[in-house]
């Protein structure tokens, strides 16, 4: 007898992938500026620090919101011993508001329809047990976030069929390519459920527009499936144009000629990206539908938000003068950052889809590639990860249809630590390039791994040469001390 | 086509039955000593409030234990982002280490088999997922946590196979029994997974006796299946004789004659009971199989603990003193309620199974059922819920195999209000029965159902008289001012 179950003897985590290979290759080495210089930096975490600082600011202000202070311990009693999965009312009510703000406030959420999950991890699984079987399928624009395979299909059995998005255009979402995957699947006899959407996009790091959104109700309307938005970097946008919500468009479908089923349509939300608090575990699911509402908190029993943290959030959120004040300042801090990152490669050639949200950058190296295959992807990747030591993700781990692509996090280092990882590319990119060569957008050379490997390996050979504890002689690297 | 899945339209999670009743019926009138003091008081729910002003105390001793103070608040940016599966070091030795001096120190816990859950509620089933297909089974001794079928069945697709356990043997597990459900699968064509025991048993509020844990071992051992121990009321244990775990009797049972193969043990812990704090939702999965430990930790990505709540309890659980005095204060209290409770309901000739653990006690009313069927057990609860205003839980939520036992939880509310409780149980019982007869261990009337409801319905009458804001007219409430 097998001794486990088929889903612990599976690959359905998704593990075993590049994606995930990238972080053992930063925890086994991780970079410290005089601790390990030579370590790698870690560009392939989706993680907001940029405006921690002002959270924490505001917690040491606020001691009444924790019920681990003098102020605020006379409740510790009533918050340890509230289990009730509608969550503290305040809760629900405070994570409602913010969501409207973040919205620009042209719509409003019904706190009882928020459903609390552990992050946005536990509300897409809780999702896909409610509205799918094993066996049927959610359609799924690629490239996409690869945690979704094992959020989605691991434990439920569900699956999920890509949507062909293309480089040439920007990778939107077109009703054409949405018909064909439902057609496709069709034809080999799957049942698709819906459609998820990931809007702001990880890993493009754009918004999708009021049209497509638009378009894409339409069509699951049509066809009578599901519609989920994940909107986890909703705060995330940095630049015109601004997010729009699916909120905002089903409350103008409403009124439009042809109804549409409001039962069909789902959000997930989560503070771990816009706020920056992935560890608190604070995920939420907003249904439409009644029955989802009442089946999904069921299930939120099995991740339930800690009461210390719904508290915690409770009070940060009801806060409306801090949440204006911190919702600008992220926004300024990320598009900083952005400008950073983007014209710092730009410098050495290297262009990014042209991107106003999230916590990176969707790099282009298609440039570099030996040939346009996903082999040559790993290829530069491997370089990238072990000489280069940076570690970014390479498109495949996206199911991206297209070779050449890789996401670049940027919003989870300091300025200083950029300025070496920036460092690190010029180095790469000039010493892969013949000097004196006009920059374009595209890198303008066409390298085999073979000689790649080389400069990187000559590359590093000469900073092995430098005491591990020693700083880089970058110039940059001392502009920090 | 159904809209839903199958899993969102049945009802696997339970609700739909009297033990969840019995809440709905207490939150739509919740007794209120002066607000409303004929409302219902919850003796249905098994929280453990008894202890919880030391922890507050020690909170507000220990400003650097929480990142929401002055004194934390510098680790706040760390612990917020820190979304490692793994957890935080310290929270694992810590609640490792709590372990350990729960049981006696008699053992060792390897912190790096600790697995965090969305409480005990993700922990059963997470390892359900991990060691079971759908449609396979684990046996489960009867009574048992009305929770399990939702935690182990209802998304996960496996089923609960009972072993049957008699009164007239104090609901003891044996060999045999154990041979029974086991050969009943299998006669069945149901593959048994393993065997899930609850030590100390809720809503038993008993232990396991060592042979008894050491026979369960050599069974599921000579079956090739798994031993699940669910140990979440370890600490509630109150007299003599002590805890013994399933961690101590595998110690033991290294060195016999036989070995037995760690991998299939695992146990299931919680600090929702043992410390109080159901709303922290920490939960453990302590297992010795490695393919189990690192399956289960990737699937606690869906429930992992709150970085700010792992980091209030690794402090807390580090402080060696506290955890001393804790676990000796609680000990004493809840030893003192069960011995009001207990002695209350035999001055009125109630008996109860003869516990030392637990936050209830299970209370024997066969003596007062019309018949011994489930429909008289029904029959006298509603009465209990409806006219004597005291949510218990029936026996057959429970899947008890005889009718006629009642859950009563008595850790959840202050002196005051169980004697309140204890009033309204006497009064009931006083009328139901002629004075002046001899008091027994069990109630030497029989009583039928519409008699039982007259007898109530009077009595609610005359309670009804009074306003609904004065306190009721009983020595015991009037003691309290």
């Amino acid at each position: 007898m097998e001794v486990l179950s088929r889903i612990a003897s599976n690959d359905g985590h998704g593990e075993n992938s590049a994606f995930f290979d990238g972080w053992k290759a930063y925890d086994s080495n991780p970079y410290h500026p005089t601790k390990n210089p030579n370590g790698v930096i870690q560009m392939g975490l989706a993680e907001n620090q940029l405006s921690l600082d002002l959270v924490q600011e505001w917690v040491q202000n606020n001691p009444k919101a924790s019920i681990c202070t003098a102020e605020g311990a006379s409740d510790f009693k009533d918050i340890a011993i509230f289990q009730d999965y509608h969550g503290l009312p305040e809760f629900r009510n405070a994570v409602a508001r913010f969501m409207e703000r973040v919205r620009g406030n042209r719509i409003r959420f019904d706190p009882d329809r928020i459903v609390m999950s552990g992050g946005a991890t536990g509300a897409q699984e809780t999702l896909a047990f409610c509205l799918a079987d094993p066996g049927d399928a959610l359609l799924v624009p690629i490239p996409y976030y690869p945690g979704n395979d094992r959020d989605l299909t691991w434990r439920t059995g569900i699956q999920l069929v890509p949507v062909n998005c293309e480089s040439s255009n920007n990778f939107k979402i077109t009703r054409q390519a949405l018909e064909s995957a439902y057609n496709k699947a069709q034809e080999s006899n799957i049942k698709v459920k819906g459609l998820l959407l990931n809007n702001p996009s990880n890993p493009l790091g754009t918004i999708i527009d009021r049209d497509t959104l638009a378009e894409s109700l339409k069509f699951t309307n049509s066809k009578g499936i599901h519609l989920i938005c994940d909107e986890i970097y909703s705060a995330t946008v940095f630049s015109e144009p601004g997010f729009v919500s699916i909120a905002e468009v089903v409350q103008q479908a409403q009124h439009a000629e042809e109804p549409i089923n409001l039962d069909l349509v789902h959000i997930v939300y989560s503070l771990s990206k816009d706020l920056g608090f992935p560890g608190f575990r604070v995920g939420v699911i907003y249904s439409y539908n009644d029955r989802v509402v009442n089946c999904a908190r069921k299930m939120s029993s099995f991740g339930l938000v800690s009461t210390q943290t719904q508290r915690l959030i409770a009070s940060m959120l009801s806060d409306e003068e801090f949440v204006g004040r911190f919702l600008c300042e992220s926004s300024k801090r990320l598009s900083a950052r952005h400008r950073v990152l983007t014209l710092g490669l730009a410098q050495v050639g290297i262009g990014c889809l042209k991107g106003n949200a999230g916590l990176f950058c969707w790099m282009d190296l298609r440039g570099l590639l030996r040939e346009p295959t996903f082999e040559a992807e790993m290829e530069i990747w491997r370089v990238i990860v072990n000489d280069v030591k940076i570690n970014v993700s390479p498109g495949a781990s996206f199911h991206c249809p297209e070779a050449g692509w890789f996401r670049v996090c940027f919003a989870n280092m300091d300025d200083e630590m950029l300025a070496v990882a920036l460092g690190r590319i010029r180095k790469f990119v000039g010493q892969a390039r013949p000097m004196g060569k006009k920059m374009g957008r595209k890198l303008e050379i066409s390298l085999s791994s073979r000689r790649l490997e080389e400069i990187m390996m000559a590359g590093s050979g000469g900073a092995h040469k430098m005491s591990p504890h020693s700083p880089m002689p970058s110039p940059l690297v001392r502009a920090r001390t």
